[in-house]
């Protein structure tokens, strides 16, 4: 299998040092991307697409990493909802992340990898890194800007802190704030890792990696993803392969042996450090924080920009009530919103599925 | 501070072997015991308290390990609900489990700690082990079995298998059949302990114990513990002694400290290889299916006993949803039932916390 060092990723070079809200900068920052579709003469018809936590920029297409169909094949491409014979469609690998993008697997200025050297990054830093990449391109305004979980919450921060760029913003199953349990979970995760001796401080490279702890962040996390009533009719107490119990600690329910791939599987694509770094991103982002505590203040910029914000009714880790609470912000500012909670068994992983209503949600929205 | 191992704990040695679920049986059974309150004459107001996943025997008075009050403290006592100068109550330290029963850090027939040799067990091999003890004890036919979590479930399984000797039941915060998304939640703790290159296979007694895998399988349950609600009432976004964002990996936020002191504090007190055959025996759990799939056949032998059941709405674990099922199972066979569910911030762990409104209906119910 092809591993992301082998693999010679489209990306640039950002010209200028990137300013971090922790007050450092990073120099030489790389960002991997693809784009799908044409670039209009005017520049006027360009979609950002932004990915999720363990996401990357192969949004279509097939990944040369797992050799799968991109993560949102099924919303992008020609005659899809997010329709690329119409708009230019880009995506980039958030910094911090390990598939092409400068993160704590890259090499820093002293030729040794970052690891735990890299600085702690927030949402609003990835999404600037991704703004520097649009002046490369020389793309100014997007027609709209589009993400799922972490990535709306990139989607809300460009509106807020790039709003003359912003066109409209397609925000789904994504909140403003982390709460107390989305941090919970994300600890749990880290402390998993870092529990890992084969973690070693974040300095593994070039040995052995910390696999075990980043399977275990990988099921925990895994969980929150999905709706209790999908597990149950997915799974429900169902044995694997076995007509009754072993009384053993093998994986006898499918639940366990499911969660066990999930987790194994996770490994082969995903840097352990990165996840710490990503993890942290999110549970930092608190956009009213950044505005004095009042969200509808960070919105105020984006009063003239187009909402439209999707949650999905068994989602428990970003809830309809986290995603009307962006809602009376921006009404709070006047700024034109259509928000809609859609039915579907998946639980928050229902922006990456099967769900037709989204599909018409997105397509009627980009216009 | 004293250790389980430097403990003389009270308990019997049960007299034959105690034939097992799997069809195993264990020979010189331990099984430690306390007791509160004095034996009527006639042998007649005996209560059973069965424990959760991680309590034990000390439900009040000072706890010999940890120096802190009993678990259940506030429930038993003169005077209290579970009044025990009224009652004799006895409540046992399941099988499985590292407080003076016999588990998988007891010595095995060859004289070494039976450690992964120990059989794996269920919530009715728990219940048979303390009827069993009840017999050595003398007492036939109890006043009452109550419990909550596990130990509800021990409730619900001690009236369908053995409803000659369960006069009333209270089953608190439980369910008769551990879902899918239980039965994750403790494969990712399963994971965890086992993941820690200290575990060894479980072959760790005399040496260094899996402690950071089981801090990490502690947090991910105490997650599940607590309700979303009130992890944001006592949490939030709260920082932890620091008035701004470290922009590192320190626990910078409360709910992030407070959950690595869970899982460190939970080390000192349990024995990681108990934690495996406990979350076992859980996941195991399906009185429906003991009975041939039909939870109302379970309870067809305990249609004369009185059982009163009780949900809390911010319980997420085991759900009012789940306790409906039990009522309805027990309507089918026409056995008197009380169900109750009542308002508690505090998610599943409101059964052992301040919620006066239990007190009146444990009180009320055991008359």
């Amino acid at each position: 299998m092809a591993t992301a060092q082998t693999i010679d990723f489209r990306r640039v070079t950002l010209p200028d040092p990137l300013p971090l809200d922790s007050g450092r900068e990073l120099m030489g920052v790389q960002v991997a991307y693809e784009t799908y579709g044409e670039l209009a003469a005017d520049r006027s018809n360009a979609v950002l697409i932004f990915h999720a936590l363990t996401g990357d920029q192969f949004v279509a297409g097939r990944h040369p990493v797992t050799g799968k169909p991109g993560w949102w094949e099924r919303m992008v491409g020609p005659g899809k909802p997010i329709d690329t014979s119409r708009f230019h469609v880009i995506c980039a690998n958030v910094i911090g992340s390990c598939m092409g993008s400068t993160g704590p697997a890259s090499l820093g200025p002293d030729g040794q990898p970052y690891a735990m050297g890299f600085p702690v990054i927030t949402i609003r830093d990835m999404v600037r890194a991704q703004m520097r990449l649009l002046d490369v391109l020389g793309i100014g305004t997007l027609h709209a800007v589009v993400g799922g979980s972490m990535g709306g919450m990139q989607a809300l921060s460009c509106a807020a802190n790039f709003p003359e760029r912003t066109g409209r913003v397609l925000a789904i199953a994504t909140t403003a704030r982390h709460s107390a349990q989305n941090i919970a979970f994300h600890e749990v995760g880290r402390q998993a890792v870092m529990a890992d001796p084969d973690w070693q401080g974040g300095d593994y490279y070039g040995g052995k990696s910390p696999d075990k702890g980043l399977a275990v962040a990988r099921m925990a996390a895994h969980i929150t993803y999905l709706s209790e009533q999908g597990l149950t009719e997915k799974f429900g107490r169902q044995l694997q392969e076995r007509d009754a119990k072993s009384f053993g600690f093998d994986a006898d329910f499918q639940i366990e042996s499911y969660l066990r791939y999930q987790g194994l599987a996770f490994t082969d694509r995903f840097d352990a450090n990165s996840y710490l770094y990503i993890t942290r991103a999110m549970d930092y982002f608190d956009l009213a924080d950044e505005a004095g505590d009042k969200l509808a203040d960070a919105f105020a910029p984006a009063r003239e920009t187009r909402f439209c914000l999707v949650s999905f009714d068994t989602d428990w880790l970003y809830t309809t009530a986290d995603m009307r609470e962006v809602v009376h912000a921006l009404n709070a500012v006047a700024a034109p919103v259509s928000f809609v909670e859609l039915s579907a068994p998946f639980g928050h992983d229902s922006f990456l599925l099967d769900v037709p209503a989204l599909d018409r949600v997105v397509a009627g929205f980009l216009g």
